[in-house]
């Protein structure tokens, strides 16, 4: 069963937003067993649109359409589907009350400009938008039926979930038997690494299809996976899980697909322990992280964006000595910062970044990409240091927040042992060799 | 002057990485002048590339295509291209050259997988690829002229810029003139209100064209300006960017395309003045949109992530009476919490959020979107308090750290005036009403 999707718009056709609307709805598609043969995008133009259409219907039997059922002039799906179909345009009287109930619930009047957006091509279904005031439509053109849904991200993914899965699903009748998806975060490995490790699969888990999505630094695996019979499906879910466990250790974050910062977070509360932070080179990315995750406050109190030397002596309490001999960038900074933030916060766990996330501030001894981390516990307080090979700042920093948190779920996992550094090194990433050598002055633009 | 771009990768089909690539390079071609007539993505599939470029031949003059030229079988661009041109793949020499030089620098050996890299179609340039092992290359079909180039985007990039760009540009002559993109950087109104603002540009301002870019949550104005005449061309940008200027005043941060971050950073460094951050419910998002900024620890010390009363307490000196009285989120919360990260950081500013990200923690006096700022600075310390009516965390999170800085633009700008509220709102939020009651217990999840 071949799927294509369209998006329509000049705002897309130019690159002025990326087309995340059409991964979006691809990936739901292929979740539910349908082969998303191509996704194209063309402007705001009525003939192109109405070319468009037919070259899909000829070649797939099901057309996910998104953008241009906006109510001004530009938005034109709707004139470009009625002329694939040969057909007028006419008032929809499903579509207006669509319209209608939007602006009743807020109390405004319908505007003539409004209005437009009732006029479906004749004989197309109206689709229900409970959230925005385009309805939606649907119509079949030679084998295939198309669904035109708002560009509107939140409002195509109600409807594409509400209304069109559902009826595509209908339209399949039960020959898609059962279907799950599971996702196993990993991190610390590149995605060409994870494919290579992962070859095999196919032959080995028959019936099973793997597919690999990067949220970058993290990397998730996706297993699809589609039977008739309950039992079985979970007993060969498990079975690929371990599969793809056994080639990806340590790198497996999650077998649920959760983030590190979920993971850390699900953790910490099942210890009832909490965490502080303190940061240098990540300055805030790793706090930004643990409090994008709903209900963190339970476990965070206290994050410390200590960039200059003087906030990392005054508030974490860093020796003076300790930054002249060592640097800023050195495990002896990132185990005070580390025990300080834990102190001060009263916390159960403590985290610390010192690095160098460029372009500039790199030396030979340390240069752009070099990271240290600190962990501290009840037991301690131990450090790591690596150096990643990126030399764009935002990609280093993303890089490094990642490598900390991984360092901080192996410590709650597994305790503060020995070789952590080697255990929570990035296989990308090289151990970082560093003498006690100050080749800083402190408060210096060069260690950020 | 009509392109197309075609990206290949059953990882781009299935949705498993959105086709960033393609906004990318639509931009660049739009900035060119080049129409982008249509992109479109298609699997790892050597006849379905052959088809697909072949149509693409037929419509357009140039089309760049992305992805399919790794080492590994599934990687069958070169294939497609060379069954579209119908002719066989051969070594070529430049290519080898390419694959053999990046082994040479790591001082790896060439394996064959590798070698196949440096087959291409009978009669194809090679593109030479600075940062990777993938040789691009470029081939005339019909009338068009494809650039084909990896998909790794740092990889893609340069060589659209150092190869690609200027090659078109040769192939058009002189033809397309003098070209300049303008950005106009905004906050605090949506895109769709920008756009109704616009209205009358085009006609208004005759053969400049305008284009909006959301970077959420700020949208950027571009303009495309064209000429022969370099001071012609200086006088009417000029005019353009006052005339939207005009319209879209005050919500104008920046005339050249500068991010919020980076606008506050140049006002800080003009002043040899220095920032502290105490943040609660933005969780460190400010500090890392700051620190995301290179050069940002010339002045930024500081930042303090308080998500807990506690830390609100012992690191910034917030007194408990205030919390109990007034809740976290509270005016009186956050002029304490600015002027104790100032004090403590010896800053010239010092900028404090507290409110309510959701999705839980709401009240009816305090729903999920409340959002508190303070501003301290050395003439005092004053608040401001505002609704959004976002109800996802994340969202939230960026709208409220975005909405701080902008205040703290205008408090650099234009010193502590009496309207601040007034004037740094949002056009989307409303100012919120507080009364004293502490409607929380402190430290409470509830105030996130």
């Amino acid at each position: 069963m071949i799927a294509e999707i369209l998006s329509t718009g000049d705002e897309v056709r130019t690159g002025a937003v990326a087309d995340t609307n059409a991964a979006f709805i691809a990936q739901r598609l292929e979740d539910e067993g349908i082969e998303v043969a191509r996704h194209q995008c063309v402007g705001d133009d009525v003939a192109t649109i109405a070319e468009v259409m037919r070259e899909i219907s000829r070649r797939a039997v099901v057309a996910v359409v998104t953008g241009g059922l906006g109510p001004t002039a530009d938005d034109v799906t709707a004139a470009g589907a009625a002329r694939a179909l040969g057909v007028e345009l006419a008032p929809h009287p499903g579509a207006m009350a669509v319209v209608e109930r939007f602006f009743a619930r807020r109390g405004w009047p319908v505007t003539d400009t409004n209005r437009k957006q009732g006029l479906l091509p004749e004989g197309a279904d109206c689709l229900d938008n409970p959230l925005g005031s385009a309805p939606g439509f649907a119509f079949t053109l030679g084998n295939c039926r198309f669904y035109c849904l708002p560009g509107v991200p939140v409002e195509m993914r109600a409807m594409l979930a509400d209304t069109v899965l559902p009826d595509i699903r209908g339209r399949m009748g039960q020959g898609l038997g059962i279907r799950r998806v599971r996702a196993i975060t990993t991190f610390g490995i590149p995605e060409s690494t994870v494919a290579d490790r992962l070859a095999g699969f196919e032959a080995a888990l028959a019936g099973i299809r793997l597919g690999l999505r990067a949220h970058f630094p993290e990397i998730h695996v996706r297993l699809y996976i589609s039977g008739n019979d309950e039992a079985d499906l979970a007993c060969r879910e498990q079975q690929a899980v371990d599969w793809v466990r056994r080639r990806i250790t340590p790198f497996v974050v999650s077998d649920e697909g959760l983030s590190l910062a979920e993971v850390v977070g699900r953790l910490l509360k099942a210890r009832a322990a909490s965490l502080a932070v303190a940061e240098s080179c990540t300055g805030g990315l790793i706090s930004s992280w643990i409090t994008d995750v709903a209900g963190s406050s339970y476990y965070f109190g206290l994050g410390a964006v200590t960039y200059a030397n003087a906030a990392k002596q005054d508030v974490l309490g860093v020796s003076p000595q300790t930054l002249a001999r060592h640097g800023a960038v050195s495990r002896q900074t990132v185990m005070e910062m580390a025990a300080g933030v834990r102190r001060r916060a009263g916390a159960t766990y403590g985290l610390a970044t010192s690095g160098i996330a460029g372009p500039g501030g790199g030396s030979a001894q340390k240069p752009v990409g070099s990271l240290c981390i600190g962990v501290a516990t009840a037991e301690g307080v131990r450090a790591a240091a690596y150096r990643f090979g990126a030399n764009r700042r935002r990609a280093n920093k993303v890089a490094f927040a990642a490598a900390a948190l991984n360092l901080l779920r192996i410590v709650i996992d597994q305790g503060l042992a020995a070789d952590l550094e080697e255990r929570g090194k990035p296989i990308y990433a090289d151990c970082l060799e560093l003498d006690g050598g100050g080749d800083r002055a402190p408060g210096s633009e060069a260690e950020k």
